[in-house]
C-alpha cells in the first residue's frame, strides 16, 4: 500500500501551498521537492487565495505567526475548504503563548482540517483548550510510551471524530487515528530531536502525500510518517566520524530523495489498532 | 573575458543589499560571500534607503512578498536609480497571483532595473502583463528548447528594447539578452531544478557579478549565469552514494566558493546570437 | 572552568528565546540544539511576553529588524528583566542605518543586557551613538589587532561600566569585558567569516551558556566564544577536496554537536587581562 502512495506522489508532483514558519522553510521546501512534490510558499492575505487555487494543497503551520499571517491562514484555509483542498495544520508551539492556542483553536473552529499533526502536548492543548507545552518541544508527561498507548489511541480517535480531522501525535511513537480507526508508527530514531524542524518537515510531507492520495488521506498520513521515520533512520546509519545534527539533516532531505515505493514498503513498521 | 569578470568579484567584495524572501535567505546569502561577495539583507522600508546607499548593488526578489516589503522594494529600488548602482529584479512567481504580477509589474515602471531573471513562465508573464506560472516553477510549454529558441531570442531582444533592461530567461537553456545581442548558456544540470531556490541564488549572484563589473553588464550577467550552471554540473559529479538534493545544495555552494576564474573560462559554454 | 560551564548547558537545557532576523534563524536554531540547549523562535508582539516567561534567556539579534518586531523586541526585553532572564543583545549592522542605530541605542536605554556581543564597528557604534559599519561586517580600521589590544580593552570596559553589560567584541581576536576584568580569545579561523551569520550563532551560544551558568556570566560568555572559536579550528581541519564554505557551515555546527567539556578545556585559548 505504502509503496503506491508514494509513487502517486513522484507521479503527480503534488503543488503544495505552505505558510509556515521562518525558521525552518528552507527544509521544507527542499523535503517537498525530495519527495517529489513542488513547493510554493506565499503568506500575504493580498495573494494567499490565489496562490492556493493553483496549489493541490496547503499546509498550514505556526511556527513564528504573526499579526500579518494569521489573517492569512484563515483565508487560505477557508479557500481551500470551498476547493475542498486537503489541508494540513501544524499548530506547533500551541501551549506554549496564548496567541498560539487561541489561533490555532480559532482555525480548527474555522477550518476544516484534513491532517492535525503536533507533537502529544501541543495536540492535547488543541484538545483542552489550553496546554503547558515546553516551547516547541512537547513535555515528557505528554509522551507517549508503551503504557501509555490504548490511553493516546482512544484520546486521538476522540479528538478525530470531535474535529473530523486525520489526528496525528507525533513523538518516541507516532498515533495516528481517524474516527474509529488508529495506526502506530515505531519508525524513526531520538536523534531526530536534535535538529530544528522534523515536526515541520513531516507536516509538509503529509500535505504533499495526502495531496496526491485523495482517496487514501489516512493511508497516506501513515505512509508521511513511516516515510519521515524511516528516512531519520537510515540518515542515522550514514553518520560517520564528525557528523553531527547539520550532517543529520542533510542526510534525512537525502533519504527522502532517494527513498522508493519498494524501500518505503520494506522499512515501514506499523500496526493499525 | 569570463576570468576577469569574476576575478573583478573576488578583488573587489562588492556589498550587495537583498530584499529577498525568506525561503532562500540563507542560501543566497551564502552563494553571495561564496562568489566573493558580501551581502546585507534589510527590507524595513525605514532603513532600506541607508542600506541601498552604503550598497554598491541591490537584488529585488518578489518571493514571499508582503505589504510590508513591497513600498521597501519600490524605495530601494528608486534610490539606487538615483546613485546609479546596478539593480537585479528576480520576478519569483509572478503569473501565480494577482499581487505577484502587479507587483512586479509596478516595480519594472518605477525602477530601471540592470537586470530581469526570471523563468520563462514569469518572464512571459511580464512581458504581456498576465500569465498562467506553475507555482514558482515554468509552464512546460513556456520552456526554451532548440526549435523554440529562434522565436525565445527574438521576444527577449524585444522586451529588453521594451524594458531597457537585460533580460535573462533561465531554464534548461538560459538565455540573456540586451537590444540587438543575446547570448545562449549551455551550462547547467536538471538536478539543479530539485533545490529551492537555485534561481534565487543565480539572481544574487548576477547582482555581485554586475556591480564588479559596472563596464560590462551584459558579460558579466552572462558569466554569472555560466558560474551557476557550472558549478551545478560539477556539484552534481561529485554525488556519491546515498547523497540527494541536501548534499547537491550544499556542493553547489561550495563549488562557487572553489571556482577561480580560469576554471570558469574553460567550463563555460554559451554562444552569442 | 569552561568543562563545568559546558556540561552546565548540557544538563539543564536551557530554553532560550529568540528574536533573530530571518537569514541566518536555522542555523541558530540547530547550534543552540547542537550545543545542549532548546530553541524557541516568536516575534509577535501578542506572544514575546508569554514565550520569555516560559524561557530561561533571551536573545534579541537586530539584523532584518522592522516597524513589527521592534516593539516586540523591547515588550521581551522588559519583561525577561523583570523576569531576572539573562539576555543578549546581538547589533547586527549598527552603524550601517540610522534604524539599526537607533534600534539598538534604544533597546541599550530601556533594558539591562546581560551580554552586548557584535563586531568592533557595532560596539563602537553603540559606544559614540553613531558608526560606520561596512554592512554587517566590522570596518577594516576597527578590526582589533595586537597594536590596538590594549586601547580596545580599555574601550571595552568602559563601555561595560557604562552600560552595566558584559561587553564581547569578536574578530580576529576576541575580546570579553566586565567593569575591571577582561578576557582575550585567541580561538577561531578566518574562513568563519565565509559564513553568514557565524556571529548570530554565536549570540545564540552566549545566551544558552549564561542562561545555565547565572553565577558565571562572564565566564560562560567567554566559554561560549572559545567554544564557537575552537569548532571553527576543527571544522577547518576537516575540510577537503571539493569543500567550501557551506560545508564549513555544517561541520561548525557538527563540531559543536560533538564538543565536549574535556575538549572544550583542552582547545580554548585565552588569557585574563
Amino acid at each position: 500500500m505504502l509503496r503506491e502512495i508514494l509513487e502517486n506522489v513522484k507521479r503527480t508532483s503534488p503543488l503544495v501551498h505552505n505558510i509556515t514558519n521562518y525558521v525552518t522553510v528552507n527544509d521544507c521546501a527542499n523535503i517537498l521537492i525530495a519527495c517529489g512534490g513542488s513547493p510554493i510558499m506565499a503568506d500575504d492575505i493580498d495573494e494567499v487565495e490565489d496562490i492556493t487555487r493553483i496549489c493541490g494543497g496547503l499546509n498550514i503551520n505556526i511556527g513564528t505567526l504573526n499579526q500579518r499571517t494569521i489573517p492569512a491562514m484563515l483565508a487560505a484555509g477557508k479557500r481551500a475548504n470551498q476547493l475542498s483542498h486537503p489541508i494540513v495544520l501544524d499548530p506547533v508551539g500551541a501551549g506554549a503563548s496564548a496567541l498560539r492556542t487561541k489561533t490555532a483553536m480559532e482555525l480548527i473552529e474555522h477550518i476544516e482540517f484534513t491532517v492535525i499533526r503536533g507533537n502529544a502536548s501541543e495536540i492535547k492543548t488543541l484538545a483542552l483548550g489550553q496546554g503547558t507545552t515546553r516551547g516547541v518541544d512537547a513535555d515528557l508527561s505528554d509522551s507517549i510510551t508503551k503504557d501509555s498507548l490504548e490511553q493516546a489511541i482512544s484520546f486521538a480517535k476522540d479528538f478525530s471524530r470531535k474535529t473530523g480531522s486525520i489526528i496525528a501525535i507525533t513523538g518516541a511513537i507516532d498515533l495516528v487515528a481517524y474516527n474509529e480507526k488508529a495506526y502506530c508508527i515505531y519508525n524513526g530514531h531520538p536523534m531526530m530531536r536534535s535538529i530544528t524542524g522534523t515536526g515541520c518537515q513531516l507536516s509538509a510531507l503529509i500535505a504533499a502525500f495526502i495531496t496526491a492520495n485523495p482517496d487514501k488521506l489516512l493511508e497516506a498520513t501513515v505512509a508521511a510518517i513511516c516515510a519521515m521515520g524511516f528516512c531519520g533512520e537510515k540518515a542515522y546509519k550514514r553518520l560517520k566520524g564528525e557528523d553531527g545534527n547539520a550532517s543529520y539533516r542533510n542526510y534525512i532531505i537525502d533519504a527522502i530523495y532517494n527513498l522508493d515505493g519498494d524501500e518505503l514498503e520494506r522499512g515501514a513498521r506499523y500496526e493499525m489498532y
